[in-house]
């Protein structure tokens, strides 16, 4: 009888993940000790004292007070093109960085750029959630090739190639790669890459887990050094790599030509990211390159960790794993990922997310977020899942 | 010969309007005295000692490091529902708040829940720039009725009534207005409810200036007593009232069920709102009651000096004010208000915003936000204008 009351792209879309594994973890009685969350990816340990007072200084302090430029602060956009320079070995400046509230408004902001509603992106399926969800909501396509085990869950740049449709704008990568922890090679990265150039596309990179890429890695990729300004737009968030995630800053790094319409849409959006966060993690980034470092090699020695407990597990298989996440093939052939894991939080306080959340097919497995316990913890799995 | 590289929608956006103005300010010389910036919504006091410090103490605080609830922070939902009890004579509860990174993000929050692109919502002409682009951008249409200064910019129920066609989902009013400062009248605000229910569509409602309502305007209007959930979202800001934007924080009221529509597309754009600032605002907001009311009054006598200042002034007239902004006729018949604009921010050091920003035939039009400086300051106007 009435007229539709929503907006039909948003009325498909399924609830915030997040909240809804919460939801069953909070149903756990503890009788098998404390909830141990690998849900969502968080780290668990504290951001560096000179920056935690950084930003309460920079909070009271009445010069971040009023409106800020809507491409971000100077001083943060110049800290990062500095900051690129060690990690990505670049030459770029502020002009060819803008600032966010965090990754996700980075990735909505990109898209809306370079493509419109009834266009498509191409995303790897499993994918992290909130870009499908992104695509869905703005009414744009998602297309999608599905990588797997036998692959280490790297997608093969032919496929790709023929995957590609009239209607695709962009095709988005995630290395290291939430949820399988895949870091892709810089030289498939570069194949990506060339791949968008000649079909004239938009190659989106988010590289939130940039910095818990192993040492012996080597440097993500070297795109910076191409002529990218019309194919390539770079994401990264100081959520995971300074714990900040509640004070919401992410970045973007592009062309000066898509930053500008970039800089349009997040006038729309939010005006400008929160100031003083900006101005306090400007100051302090050049001094935690050693603190960085550290932390990489402690949620790599979680890694390492994970692998010897969940080798203690029959049934239980680690398809692919990097950076803050492990890919876990769970022992219930026959059970949803779903079922699997809303048991697993409410019976046994083990909170991971389903693999279904990720894209189609993803039945048997289940994410594991391990940056967000101490190895002690990590180290309880195998008794509490034989429970 | 090369594809499209950006989508049409933000490729025809103009540029944001704010840091156009900026640039010409910048061009003026001093050499009449310093810059009058009557441009931006900013509020030039500061917000009250309590509130810096808390923004302080919060963001400094490790329990709000981590990702928080997409809604908003439960104490600041609380905190809003209950002054809204004050303000609005409404007894809602913290289910029916979400907390946005301000009033834009909240209106682009609410229009994508409840309209799809190529679907439209009706404005108000002259209209909120930021409404319009955010339309635009988003592929929904704009659909608008235009007011004048005969019926003091308010709009005529039956015209709106008469200009609704099946595609519009929504009609957005802002009161008090930006730009022409014109506080619509609780009756007719109960008018468009009424028509939106009728047709049963979306009103949505703006009230970012409403701490600046003069106090014998009485209560806003008395919409939450209505059976509201499907037909009203109501959005404002605590960048105006506190003197917070850098913080950047607005709210949204509505109904639970629109609003967990809401809740997943703030999932995609950025996850949760800035925590600390929350906290801050949750703490402080229940004190200010006194503070708020102060700045009412002194706004208000702004208000003030401003006519006694263009009365002066031959050729100018005031053709609608009220909360934060006049809406003024400048005295060059043919020329469009961006070269008036221009002209006056580049060689007398006077800053205002062109009508034409604001939507069709505003070219006789400036906007003044006189709010943003004292009244010693807008004593100065009819030399420096006169020069
Ligand atoms: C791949 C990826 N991108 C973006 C984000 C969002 O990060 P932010 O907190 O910066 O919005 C996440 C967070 O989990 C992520 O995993
Ligand atoms: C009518 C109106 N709505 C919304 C906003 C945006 O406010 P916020 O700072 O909360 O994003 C403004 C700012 O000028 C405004 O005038």
């Amino acid at each position: 009888m009435s007229r539709q009351l929503f907006n039909p792209n948003i009325m498909n879309l399924g609830v915030p993940p997040i909240p809804h594994v919460q939801r069953a973890a909070r149903a756990y009685d503890k009788s098998l000790g404390p909830l141990i969350d690998l849900s969502q990816a968080v780290p668990d340990y504290p951001p560096p004292a000179s920056l935690l007072e950084a930003l309460s200084t920079k909070a009271g302090d009445p010069a971040w007070l009023g409106y800020g430029e809507i491409e971000g602060e100077p001083v943060l956009r110049a800290a990062y093109a500095r900051d690129l320079e060690q990690t990505h070995g670049s030459r770029l400046t502020a002009d060819n960085v803008m600032i966010t509230s965090g990754c996700n408004q980075a990735f909505m902001t990109a898209i809306m750029s370079i493509a419109a509603p009834g266009e498509s992106v191409m995303l790897i399926n499993p994918w992290y959630f909130n870009h499908q969800s992104t695509l869905s909501m703005l009414g744009i396509n998602t297309a999608h090739v599905s990588v797997d085990a036998s692959t280490g869950f790297l997608p093969d740049p032919d496929k790709l190639a023929a995957a590609l449709t009239p209607d695709v704008r962009a095709i988005a990568i995630v290395s290291p790669n939430n949820p399988t922890g895949a870091a892709y090679p810089a030289e498939l990265l570069h194949q990506i890459y060339q791949l968008c150039v000649k079909h004239d596309i938009w190659m989106i990179l988010d590289e939130t887990y940039q910095d818990f890429l192993p040492a012996e890695h080597g440097q993500a990729h070297d795109l910076f050094n191409e002529n990218f300004d019309n194919h390539l737009i770079v994401l990264s968030s100081f959520s995971k790599s300074y714990c900040i995630p509640g004070h919401r800053l992410g970045v973007a790094v592009a062309g000066t030509e898509v930053l500008q319409q970039m800089v349009k849409i997040m006038d729309n959006l939010q005006i400008c990211a929160p100031r003083a966060a900006q101005a306090a993690l400007a100051k302090c980034m050049p001094e935690l390159t050693n603190w960085r470092a550290d932390n990489r090699d402690q949620i790599n020695q979680r890694a390492a960790t994970l692998i010897s407990a969940m080798d203690k597990l029959p049934g239980w298989r680690i398809d692919a794993m990097g950076a803050y996440f492990a890919y876990v093939q769970h022992p219930w052939t026959n059970e949803s990922s779903f079922d699997v894991a809303e048991r697993l939080a409410r019976e046994l306080g083990v909170v991971t997310l389903p693999g279904e959340f990720f894209g189609p097919g993803q039945e048997r497995y289940l994410r594991v977020a391990f940056a967000n316990v101490v190895s002690e913890v990590i180290a309880l799995l195998p008794e509490r899942l034989s429970a």
